[in-house]
């Protein structure tokens, strides 16, 4: 069984470490081991890191951003590739999987716009002769520690920006599905990348604990859950760190009684189950404002998702592939039990779904559950899995407060043909990423991706303009040249700008 | 003897609480005191302030834009009478105080420009027929923990702008000198003001830790010293707040042998010696690059710190008055004499200066130390009083390897006529503010002000665009509108923008 | 009986010149006349602008922004005599004369921003070592050419921008009501406008020709009729002018079944006969879809229509007042048979109105057609009087493309609740201001002015972001520095920033 | 003998029409031929333009990069290809057409930032629940007339910044040296773009005159002679289209004393003779100050004029090539001429030279005078050959005033080691482009390309942010919804946003 190694200096480098299986959750079973990291190898990327940086940093932009058009180009000849190496090792379809790959592409490409994007701004005569201007320059070593569920989407959500902008880069993605994070890191490489500037490491905590307690990593990018994100943020903050952390999400879609039902049922289908409910854009509670929206979107989704086409996510056409692995589809079932015990009405119970041909594959079928009220621990936590809640509420602004009283904040949708409601909602609710009749508004790559309240911990989101500021520091140059036969008084005063 | 006291809900409210003395620094005797604040007191603060905010947000930038044109008016208007208040409370000379003073209306001036600063991006078709904006909407109830030394412009740099973004403001201004900071809140009041859009609450460090304790603040800006500054934006951090924590500094001005030296010399005397050296930007470093120019300014520096003007802050035409406390100037003196006992060489020493009729006031005279090194004790801390180091190199390389070798990296500058030296120097050095032949090179108010390293903790400057960014948090709408007659599939991979 | 005079370099001059008469509209007398400014007095103006321009220029923008501050507070001190003014001369109730003045202020609001306005670009390492950045510099003397129909707002879109920006402005208002004008201008001097920077000149074709012809006017903005704004945008243009030249309008209200019909009727009324119709901006031509929709905006717009509020602008309460001159009274009554000649359907007819007490008044009430269609004149043409032209329409595609194929594109709005219809309109329709249930989208002055098609000749809008960039013209820096000990050599080839 | 065709909608076509030759310059000798277009032909161009014209425009503009992805892709892997084909019928030597190509490849990577550069403005609450956003829309069928001198890079200058921005565009090139440019247009349509959207029409002054009277062209970008731009904006601009016209220039590079002269001299060197000195941002005059400068520079730059490398532009290792025609060969040679004439000094007289093997070809060697003056032919006029002209000047002062005093303002630059001659400079110098140490200041892609004075008629500089701003028009939204359950009374006074 082949070892999954780590990217450092530009080289694949294994190391006698401790290592973990990685499964092919359609067949449950393990494909391959991947090694995880000792605080010698990361030391060793941070090391390389730390010797690129000088050079890397006086590039000038335009000249980096050249390294990002090559890798764009080579992300789309290897579409395929990588696509099956996520499918094989997450289990997503592979429809799924191009999405999620060319979702990351986009965020290389507003990399590519690096000159545009690190402009400063500049006044002439700020004071009498004194001209002022800002420089965005970059942090130096920078650090992401990213989930199983996009091994490609999320780490280009960070490191193209981060390295554009002249940074050393050190990963740390899931060791769950490791392959196509490493194969795409290595085409950045071969795009032309100097050794050095990004590093991947496989890990667990340790690793995680390392980068945190790491003095030469300026700033770390997180994505996963509530509480590890909650972790680092604190751990990594309180040692000079800046952190942007985003956690978990319970992403509420409201459905209005004019809205065009028939697209918002696909909408809801693709949202909620889709990559078996594994992202933190997933739709996980319908609210319904009136009776007759809720029946009509019971009747309407029952069959939909007992006829969900699902089975192992490198096979074409399906629907929805395995979960990620057997502890999380059996989290995953136990919700479904816990949500039948505290009396939720469970219209389609997919518990028991065998997908022909893959018995010891990590499936669950689709489940729904009507009636469910907001104590209920199906409403509060976040599911992760192929679970759609129905909760009936009787007006837009009991949806509303719904929503903005629940912990995270991450996304949100409406549906709707009423400008009103609409603007309504978008102005009021309490959530960062907010979808008119789009079921998923995952902001695009020129936008910035991050929710509110729990969902995300630091001031900046995920790429896109914020991405930019996250991964570099203010300097503000104030400067006057000495005036040739001219002289000027000491001034004890605070200085004014008159 | 009168009582300071706070001001909540718009009114001015005194409590049955504690109290401490506020000192007239030039003639060290106490002439008023001040309520320090309980937990109560600052929770009914909260609650005003959470009780403003709905209708405070919802009212049109616009229009909140106009109470900051009318505070401007009065700031102008009452200039001198602040000013006097500063002056008798912190000991700073008069021209000081209003040079401070205008700095601060110079924020409010920015904060006039709500509607241009807040700003989204809009996109038409981010994707077929979907459109995409972003939102900086207010945070909610937030709050700015101030300093001694700059009574009326640090807090104006921080409740204007939050205030305008949409935030209901809580300050606590330091209770050393609360009488100006306090008279400056009355007049945006006066000025059209909502109660409850800002309180003004005296206290101290149980001021603080309610503060930093109440979930309803979601955020804290806080000017002082490092210590504190990591303490609070740690404390405040794990609580899910957003802090930015300025603390302390130690700025270095180079000289290079082709500087102006007369003007370089009195930049110098006015960046270190005005207002006693109590500013997170003053110079009291010189960086000399040769003998002969270290030479130079100790011999032309030397005259003219004997010749500094000091007296009572509230007397016209002086360079210099009182430090704030007899503590403050004792700790001060305490590190001229760790110098000489280090072994520098103190050229001229201020420490045995009495002003006739102020017997009693906290003074200090400038100091000047040449042939300072790395390790002493007046190099490596803040001393912040009237204290100058030289220390001498050979060359601008060395000068910018000692700066970016300091803990912190708050201001600097460098006084040359050469073009390539500056550049070299704005481009490297590890510090958030520059100055070329600009000795406190505080930015201007549509700039940001924020130091690195040790000097800011957080990832957003204060004022300025950054300052804009801190007050508000990003919302992403994506939307789409349902299409008469047209229906679409079900969508289970991931979304492309394609 | 007074004349009105000239303001040139600070101080109010009359030349022994040609005057003209100065009507009250409502009373239908001359109340005192206006000097035209022969060449020669235009030349003192342009001579004073040169004068004063290169210390303006060189002033810091935060302290020319100094100047606007204080004259948005002077212009709020003297709103009710400003308006009174406006409305004696030009005709306009008072509560209109107000809502206009409020608008000119927001402008000189907007310019206060100026530092933050100006920002140039600025990039380090746009090569190895090589920094460039932007600067908008402003273009010197500048002239402005303003109609009648908004004597204190067209001009505010004007001048405080372009001052603010570095330049020297002279201003030509109309002769019909140049007093506020005039006033106004004066307001600003006492702002502390330096001389020179700010001249009036009254005047008729002679005076525009004399700025068309000047060399030494940079630009020139106009507001005004189409064949005039034509007329100097060629004229200037072909003399090396930059100009911007806002002329007619033919604004459509578009009236979706699913409108909020109240509101959508108070919304017409206002936009139709508000100002007597005398607007760019006036919603003249509603394109009704569906007969129901006509037949009840017919029978709910008739009573209001006749139950008007009609007399002399300087009292109180009223919605209309005259129009500005017997002739244009003339004018419009003509468009009113003419459009009952060509068969349109009158169904209210304002033609008989008579105000009493103001019986010589140029008064005309409000005129509505029904059944208009588009070769007619009362279609084709901009009437600028009381009169609302009803088109009735199928679908919303054949009310866009109505709007498409007109000549003019300034303004237009759509009354609908529905989010698809509104988006599909504000994409595809050819008007550069459109409203959502807004029924004037006069853009707030942080945004820009300006229609499309015949309505507007000239690259850039008015006022706003645009009217930053037109009254500046763009330099670029490319700067880089002789890097000691270092020999460069020669390149012949063109040089790329690799 | 081959020859040159057209592009229209997608297809290489050939129409019976006349041509002209076109020669290969270096041998003096035609190599093939072009056909020049008619008006039938100009027209069958912008039909395809205006058919492809809604579907362009709706193409989201992240979908629309793509194209410009894969067209730098594409111009990258065909470089040498593209360098042979501009050498041989241009005559600059193939490092200089790889360099001229390199530089036109930046303005596709700009262009890539589509959805970045193409962001309007939002604002929340404009008014009270009204919103109110600016969106830039593309104006339709726009062209480009370039000039023979940068066949890859002028027009790549334009039309990928305008084809992102939604139009389409019709381009009509210098007919002398076509192939390049077409070829170029070719790969852009094999990058994928839709047919119609980019059309090349080959031609003369008839097509020049058709796409000036055809109405259905909204915009036309120009780079050539003064006089032609003159008369492109003139007769463009009156029938209503937007225009930059960009012409002539006389760039001086001002050389103080502490200049370090032996990279100046180099830089002077590749700026004066590179491409035979046939660039609008050639540097045609030294302004040197103080005369032992210039008798420096005489004395450095003489012996390396003497030993430039002349030859057939397609051979390796040459510094200057042919002129581009025999007749601009003898204008060239008639200013040396009229400078010897005139009475300046002429201290390299290239007028001697023949190549050997090339005897046919457009040679003309490098010439230098030395003080020449002001009134002289060669100082006020356009000479676009090798021929670079010393003024001598006593101060930095006098040389500012020279140029500013030059009718034309293109580019210009100073080399000096001091800062504040250089701001000086900066600031007061009355051109648009502006290099510091910097002989050749042409903006880099993400800035804009303009001059001043007769160097460029229009608004707008060419690519860069003031592209964007070119080839698009501002529409701005104003958006309210109808609030149920409430009623609004009719507002007849102007709506201020209170």
């Amino acid at each position: 069984m082949s070892t999954v190694a780590h990217l450092i200096n530009g080289e694949i480098t294994l190391r006698s470490g401790r290592t973990a299986q990685v499964f092919n959750p359609s067949i449950g079973e393990p494909v391959r081991q991947v090694e995880l990291a000792d605080r010698a190898t990361i030391q060793a990327a941070i090391d390389s890191a730390k010797a690129a940086f000088p050079a890397w940093r006086n590039t000038p932009p335009a000249k980096r951003a050249q390294v990002m058009f090559r890798f764009k180009v080579l992300l789309e000849a290897n579409k395929d590739k990588i696509a099956a190496m996520i499918s094989e090792e997450h289990g997503k379809t592979l429809e799924d999987a191009v999405g999620e790959l060319q979702r990351g592409i986009e965020n290389v490409e507003y990399a590519c716009g690096a000159p545009e994007l690190l402009k400063g701004e500049f006044n002439r005569n700020a004071g009498p002769n004194i001209d002022s201007w800002s420089d965005h320059q970059p942090l130096g070593v920078v650090a992401g520690i990213t989930p199983f569920n996009f091994p490609a989407m999320v780490p280009l959500w960070m490191y193209p920006l981060a390295i554009v902008c002249g940074n050393c880069f050190i990963l740390k993605p899931s060791e769950r599905d490791p392959s196509s994070t490493l194969f795409i890191a290595q085409l950045l490489c071969e795009a032309g990348l100097p050794n050095g500037v990004l590093s991947v490491i496989n890990g667990d905590k340790e690793a995680v604990d390392a980068l945190i307690e790491a003095p030469e990593v300026k700033a770390i990018s997180f994505v996963g859950s509530t509480p590890i994100a909650e972790y680092i943020y604190t751990e990594a903050n309180r040692r000079g760190k800046r952190v942007q952390a985003l956690g978990g999400a319970k992403n509420h879609a409201v459905v209005l009684p004019d809205a065009d039902i028939d697209n918002t049922v696909n909408a809801l289908m693709g949202a909620a189950y889709g990559s078996c409910g594994e992202r933190c854009m997933a739709i996980s509670v319908v609210v319904a404002v009136g009776d007759q929206v809720a029946d009509t979107l019971v009747a309407k989704l029952t069959p939909k998702i007992r006829e969900l086409k699902i089975g192992a996510g490198t096979s074409c056409g399906l629907d929805m592939g395995p979960l990620v692995t057997g502890a999380a589809r059996d989290k995953v079932k136990g919700y479904v039990d816990a949500g039948v015990a505290q009396g939720a009405t469970l219209v389609v119970d997919g518990r028991g779904l065998v997908v022909p041909g893959c018995e010891a594959g990590f499936f669950l079928g689709g489940s729904l559950f009507d009636h469910v009220t907001t104590e209920m621990s199906i409403y509060q936590e976040e599911i992760f899995g192929p679970v759609l809640c129905i909760v009936r509420v009787g007006s837009l602004e009991a949806a509303m407060q719904l929503i903005n009283d629940h912990e995270y904040g991450n996304g949100t949708c409406i549906f709707t043909r009423d400008g009103e409601a609409a603007r309504l909602f978008c102005d009021e609710i309490e959530v960062g990423m907010v979808g008119v009749n789009v079921p998923l508004p995952v902001p695009v790559a020129y936008h910035s991706f991050g929710g509110w309240k729990r969902s995300l911990f630091g001031d900046l989101h995920a790429y896109g303009p914020d991405g930019v500021r996250f991964y570099t520091k203010r300097k503000t140059i104030t400067q006057r040249w000495p005036q040739r036969a001219s002289h000027e008084a000491a001034q004890f005063a605070f200085p004014s700008n008159g």
